[in-house]
């Protein structure tokens, strides 16, 4: 039997913080760095975030995180793969998102995908994300994400994955 | 520790096949009985069913069923409620769905709710489902909601329900 992978997708299939920078410096002229933000909780790091995903459109036109079409296609041949995404606290997400994974994902079919609110209602074997908070639930194993906001995290439990590259190396190879 | 529920919306909170029956008998002049569409598939009983669902709004207007409210209302004090529902087939479901949620189950939290594609990624106690596909996969305790659509199934493993009033009675009194 297949192993099954939960994986994340904003900050691991998306660069949503790329746009979160992006938005940041249209609307205060400010350019922040990765190092600016390290460790902050998102809300901290970009205080009208709630407001930028709260808009029609958002999710919809997201750039695709570097790498992880390609191997995320080839993880879906060995592993049961399942995208999962906290979606349901912002209405206008939902089918953004769909259309998004759609669109960019086309591999990734209509019965792989999880739209919650709370991550630890699923079933799984491997969890890739970039939010200690949902690897913290998850009883197997777990691979965090590098992003400017888990740059400080430091739990032994979590092995870190800097790229899609790597995430192929360890789980493919 | 509460135990989890599983609460399916189409059929269970949502009374959709009233709603089929009216678009059925507007589209063709018929009105369809329960005896006629009993035991049948759904896109047997509604050829153009997978039309009306596609289409934005169909979900959003929904009939609420009968004593659902209130009833779950009570059941989300003595157990772990989660709304789950097959949605991501239908990318214009999903806004309206969620909406329909916050209208008429405002106590139903957007961490209480998980849109997917297969239920059986879910981990529960209990399932409340009108569709016998779903409560065949579920391991724990199954309870099926009388619909048309699953008069003539006899499958001895799960309890037929018929109505929120009998729910009360058996997970409540």
């Amino acid at each position: 039997m297949k192993k099954k992978i939960i994986v994340d997708m904003d900050g691991v299939l998306t660069d949503v913080y790329n746009r979160m920078f992006e938005m940041y410096e249209k609307e205060t002229g400010r350019r922040l760095t990765a190092e600016d933000i390290a460790g902050k909780l998102e809300e901290e790091a970009f205080p009208d975030q709630r407001r930028w995903v709260s808009e029609p459109g958002f999710f919809r036109t997201l750039p695709v995180m570097e790498g992880s079409q390609e191997v995320l296609k080839k993880l879906n041949k060995k592993y049961d793969i399942i995208v999962v995404s906290l979606a349901t606290e912002f209405p206008n997400s939902l089918t953004d998102k769909l259309m998004w994974l759609h669109e960019h994902f086309s591999f990734i079919s209509w019965k792989q995908i999880v739209f919650c609110g709370d991550k630890s209602l699923i079933k799984a074997d491997i969890m890739i994300d970039d939010h200690p908070k949902n690897l913290d639930n998850f009883k197997g194993k777990t691979y965090i994400f590098t992003q400017p906001l888990n740059l400080l995290i430091n739990n032994s439990r979590h092995t870190r994955v800097n790229s899609w590259a790597e995430i192929e190396k360890i789980l493919i190879s």
